[in-house]
């Protein structure tokens, strides 16, 4: 494995695609070769996965089968796209990793981080993350620029009391984890892509 | 949990749907409640992972990728099937459960059966088989009985290596189970069903 792997977590309205929009510009500009990847998605099989997932129709889901659901999804994406990408030496950036399944499934569905952490384990294998940005925000700021979205997913139609799980779920998986780089979400978009590629500076 | 939850695993080919229609016109006629499932499926979002796990087009599907749709199916079947029919006093009979992943999955594609076992706990939780028959066939009989069907599935679709593998691996999964109950599918379809009859006899 000889790529670099970055994952930006976060919840909804952190500005994630933003960020990573403008890394994949300034990454190519600088002659790296990059993929970004979703999740749930980004393969043939992950995106009927995907399908399933986000149905608002399915509301029956049971919390382990869409523990699972997700976990397929990520280990084929692994299989398919970020293992021959990094294999290859290419950057990877993907929007969302396990640690959001760890957010949740693990606390906000009660599953536990340890059992997500274990379900995902065969399907990433050696694939893990070189570097992790978390873009966190306050909780409010996030439905706020949340509600500008005319469609909610089976997941956004969720309870407030679930939205708080999440995004206090979000500080107690990702803080004090090594590959983990924090970030304050409310910064202007400039400061905060500046960050992150002097975060990754050292690995290129 | 007050009902009782009868397994029936074995190769494809040994019988298993004819003993189970037997045993289900059996148990009605004796005033049991009696309710078949099967795998992978049983439930609307089990149908869909169905056909994603059988769907022969999809030739690049992962072994990790594979196992966790089986797991999501399975734990679907159990939320919205298995579980509340076991709470209700029901007989829940199973064409396949668990114990072919660990076949399958575990061995033949080689994952591990402690693998399996672990990916599955959490779905399955506390509704476990009370009893578990494996009814065995040898390998070319096997083979002779599914070459009479006309369209196979992707998994129908393996080399003979694998299903060498799958032969053998039913045997290194049951056996030595305390509970699984070793029949012979050479016998009579009669002689078989008997057997069966007199095994959960204690339980009703």
């Amino acid at each position: 494995m000889s790529g670099l792997f970055i994952v930006l977590e976060g919840p909804d309205g952190s500005g994630k695609s933003t960020q990573i929009d403008l890394l994949k510009n300034y990454l190519e500009k600088n002659g790296q070769e990059c993929l970004i990847t979703r999740e749930p998605g980004g393969t043939r099989i992950g995106e009927g996965i995907r399908d399933m997932l986000l149905n608002p129709e399915f509301m029956e889901m049971s919390d382990e089968t869409e523990m699972l659901l997700y976990a397929a999804s990520r280990a084929q994406l692994i299989h398919d796209v970020i293992g021959p990408a990094l294999d290859a030496g290419k950057v990877v950036i993907s929007d969302r990793f396990v640690y959001s399944s760890m957010v949740y499934q693990g606390i906000a569905r009660g599953l536990g981080i340890d059992t997500v952490e274990a379900i995902n384990a065969p399907g990433i294998g050696q694939y893990r993350p070189d570097c992790v940005f978390f873009i966190d925000i306050p909780e409010e700021e996030g439905i706020r620029r949340k509600k500008q979205q005319k469609q909610l997913d089976r997941l956004e139609q969720e309870s407030i009391d679930f939205h708080h799980l999440v995004s206090e779920g979000y500080r107690t998986v990702l803080r004090g984890r090594e590959e983990v780089i924090e970030i304050d979400g409310c910064q202007t978009v400039d400061a905060i892509q500046q960050m992150i590629r002097d975060a990754i500076g050292k690995y290129l």
